[in-house]
């Protein structure tokens, strides 16, 4: 591109989206058009630079024009979103969790006329071991399948999204549905293994970032395949290689793996 | 010892027996006394080598007096095994599991009278494994505490013995009960990891032989401290350096952990 | 097929051969049409079941055409294996290494005519490994790449050929020759980790099958792809497997990753 | 202690330093009597705090008495914290490494009137690894050895530091000495494992912070004893918990793996 790509940021005053604000700064790749909050956001009206910039937190009105919206906000500030991006032609890229179907199925829509990225994990990593855990899982239809994951001792949830979704990607593989495969928790007496499953594991514990590996276990071998995350920062930088790459892109609905599979 | 240890294995015709009478033959520690079986077993009356050797296998009567007796049969087997040692002052070393109270409270008081080494799992390894974990945990009282293990598809039961046995052992460590502190699975919403809870996570899949992984997980840094079994011969081998390790041994119930302390 | 594959396993009485033997027989897909051993071997003439079975070893006169010839002997039998491929235009299957540039060229010449399958490595897991480990490779161009790699003690070189075409696939991904990568070794004072380069590291010790790992490290997170041999069985098993793939399969050099692709 | 334990801190300006500057301030056990630099330290007669404090960077004269020097300076700094020490009759922690042989000895020589702790790696996990593979070492006399150590691809030196003091330790737990048991790479064709060697691996790459791994390899089982540190303050942690550990401690020179051992 001769000239920068204009980012607006949705959600910029969460976590990933202050991330967000401070790689932006010194990536020569894009220009900041917009930091745009909620109205209920004490940072509303504030300064986003504590320096000569003039730009400042805000809503979606007044100028300010962006070639690709990143968004980390939650369900309505990704509606309000999606209303700019279809109204200016710019690409979405999308980490919010928790839609509504209702909201599904705008997005669905939305991805016919302007293109749309929405992933769970924008770690660069996890996408490539995404993609070779669909192939292993094809390529060995016969191995049995765990994933186990590791996370600090403060999350809520288990497995984890990033687990969950590497299932669906081994169940893709073997052309089957995860909801038909997954036993979520083995104790007591759960029996011999069921083949053709997929089973998950989980530990909790310190200050763990985000581990997983997935096992594909035959007779006398086995591949493990893993990803280790030891700093949050990967994140907001894949969601910026991911508009990086989505910037003047077709409509359709991308993945984070398609940004990778350009690559590799 | 200037002559070889006198041994009567007893559930002989088993697996662990038949694996201990094949290693046995070629030990010049030991002289293999008795093989006895169950009176309902196949194998009653045959020989135990096919060779010269004129050992047939057989029950307690007789002649074969015994140093060590080696039992890997059942409570019953157990039971009768017992009545011999104490009858002939021999010493036992036993694998069976699943007694009744009643069985367990015989065993607790044969060794006020003779040496008696009891052991879920023989491998050296293990001992030497379960010996560290429980320093560990006492050392590092705040870190988090899992124990993952992975093991074949035919396994019915989880977590396994042995990873129940490190628990016990880290609990311990940590001057308190597994009961109180065992978090068996975790799937749904278990929320935040609750301090001071040992965690398990289950793998099954394949033919793995047995595997067993503690971590502990504090701030920025963790320990990893793990056992890999890739062959069921290890059991075996264990069980016979007990066996020559209890014999001439003083009264007590002893623990593999004790025959690797000797040595360390 | 309407008949099962007529195999005739080349280097009969060597430790692959034998392995071989021993599978064919339990596997329908294969009728076992010749055990060829050199003319130095014991076995020449032998029986090559322990029963009805009338089938010797033998060598490469007489009846007994094949469909396929696995080949595990060395330079002098793949030789004569070729002559004979090439003259009844069965496909051929081997394992030998060591060839010599003259038989390299003729082994390369021959794919013109008849279909033949070579390879260091014969597990399915590893071939798996070698593909997803060439596109990582690729997608992550900018990751340092290291391959450790962990087998018995009796290994005596280093590193090993499995771990050399891993790193050889790592390369390919990255349009390179490993030649121009390669870190053989890091001791004393290295300096800092040239961008670019691929490094080795070893272990040895016990009873290892083989283990291999590839580890790909970016900023903040990382990618670990490993396979772990537990039962020396598995390079029999792909060897069969291979030479049911290629039976009737078209003229060419084919690799064990082609018999995986067709899987996946 | 009804009162906080003065610290004085040496070589307050480097990383460490600051580290150290940083966890004391939020430390009801620790009260700050003097942050040390060098004469040519751009901090010095600055404040150490940017607030009401009136601490400033300074050197040993004046106020400020200490019951322990933390030191993480240079030989230099060192010499001069020893002087205080024993002039004062505080204890000493240091890290400080690239001693003259003429200040090891003094060093050794003050032990035997204040309280010194040494170490190289002030993580309290790598102290218990150490401990516990010492162990091992020990109890599995006959079992192979081997070190993996992973770092960021700018470290220079290979094995680490961290690595060789666990081969110590090893080495220590055999009755030997590392200098006649270590191979520090294999490549090439190395010849079979010799025994009771103890083997390196190094691993190269990415940002991460380090981690080692020792592999006791037997027949048919193997022990795998692991470190991961993912954040650096892990070290600064360390150094003051041994600081608070140490404080009216008595003569003698005592190492990071004493302050563990009172816990476990």
């Amino acid at each position: 591109m001769t000239r920068p790509i204009r980012l607006a940021i949705s959600g910029a005053s969460g976590r990933m989206g202050l991330a967000l604000l401070s790689l932006v700064r010194d990536d020569e790749r894009f220009e900041l058009a917009r930091a745009v909050v909620s109205s209920s956001s004490a940072r509303l009206g504030k300064p986003v630079y504590a320096d000569v910039s003039p730009l400042r937190f805000g809503d979606w009105s007044g100028e300010g024009e962006a070639d690709v919206v990143v968004d980390f906000s939650g369900p309505e500030g990704l509606a309000a979103a999606l209303d700019r991006c279809e109204a200016g032609g710019a690409a979405l890229v999308t980490g919010t969790t928790g839609l509504s179907p209702a909201l599904e199925e705008r997005l669905a829509k939305a991805a016919e006329r302007i293109a749309v990225l929405r992933a769970a994990n924008f770690s660069l990593g996890v996408a490539v071991l995404t993609r070779l855990l669909r192939e292993a899982a094809a390529a060995l239809p016969g191995w049995d399948l765990d994933i186990v994951e590791v996370h600090h001792n403060r999350k809520e949830d288990a497995p984890s999204g990033t687990a969950l979704a590497l299932g669906h990607a081994a169940a893709e593989g073997r052309g089957a549905r995860l909801d038909d495969l997954a036993v979520y928790a083995r104790e007591g007496r759960p029996g011999a293994r069921k083949a053709g499953t997929i089973g998950f594991a989980v530990v909790r514990g310190g200050d763990i970032v985000g581990e997983h590996q997935a096992l594909l276990m035959g007779q006398g071998e086995r591949i493990e395949l893993g990803h280790r995350a030891t700093d949050r920062a990967i994140f907001a930088r894949g969601a910026l290689e991911a508009a990086a790459w989505i910037a003047g892109r077709a409509p359709g609905a991308w993945s984070i793996e398609d940004v990778i599979a350009t690559k590799g």
